[in-house]
């Protein structure tokens, strides 16, 4: 898991910068196979021009909030806009919709707690070769407060007797 | 960290039950000074009625997206409306808001990146004894796509060449 993006992957500059500093350098973390991607009869070959259904999808009990979803020219790394292959397209706005500062990307329309979505893709024109598809999953990580710890204050009312709980550091 | 609330510690239909499913049964877990919850002028005693700033925040680098703060009489688990003590003020609209879900808890207005929170809290009047204010940090976890793996779907073009790359599975 990565906590947050980094700034240390893609120049900042780059199109699509933000999504691509989500994918950590080298990192292969397994395991999650709780989380799919899905293209509609598991093909090994698109059509050139021919539409899918694209979903990603969490077995129960795991969920997402949040999800990005882009379409890739093999070998490409997603920092030009010609690295993007295909379109995809919105089958319901409440669920999800393009992400602002980066068109092709495909991500929630708000966070809330979901275990499936679906788009359609539309496979690029002849002569394009092969394409990965490729979703980030968020979730959220709470901290939780502790009746001890830097996230809880104790305070007692003043003029009453300071009863010391034995856990108190002196 | 607690990956999401659990449905197994409080009553479901318990008052405020969202947040205290959030806290884990008996988990302790350290290491996570760099969140801190503050009461201005870092007193053991308040002054009943009086009024004070209360401060969350995060040590550079660390940074938090959402956060609940609450604040119960001691020895109270937060079931019932009578364990909250005090009244919080928000200073900025903008930046935190009542929950709908559990009016006596502060929350995020929207979830983005922030250092630092502040609100007034207002000690409860005379004969409450000692309170505990306590915070939740909510951060983002991403689960980046792989080039191989079930969040990456490489489909290539009908009537190419199928070049099997190396690290294909059979």
């Amino acid at each position: 898991f990565t906590e947050e993006p980094s700034d240390r992957a893609a120049k900042p500059d780059a199109f699509c910068s933000w999504i691509l500093r989500a994918q950590p350098q080298g990192a292969r973390k397994e395991g999650h196979s709780e989380f799919r991607l899905r293209v509609e009869g598991d093909p090994d070959n698109y059509q050139p021009g021919s539409t899918y259904r694209v979903t990603l999808y969490a077995t129960n009990p795991a969920y997402f909030r949040g999800f990005t979803l882009i379409a890739l020219k093999e070998g490409r790394n997603g920092e030009k806009e010609e690295d993007y292959a295909g379109t995809f397209q919105i089958i319901d706005e409440e669920d999800t919709q393009f992400m602002t500062n980066c068109p092709p990307a495909v991500t929630e329309s708000t966070p809330r707690r979901r275990t499936r979505i679906q788009v359609f893709w539309t496979a690029p024109s002849s002569g394009i070769g092969c394409v990965l598809l490729k979703a980030s999953i968020v979730q959220r990580k709470i901290i939780s407060f502790q009746d001890e710890g830097s996230l809880t204050k104790r305070v007692c009312e003043k003029g009453k007797p300071f009863i010391t709980k034995a856990t108190d550091k002196p």
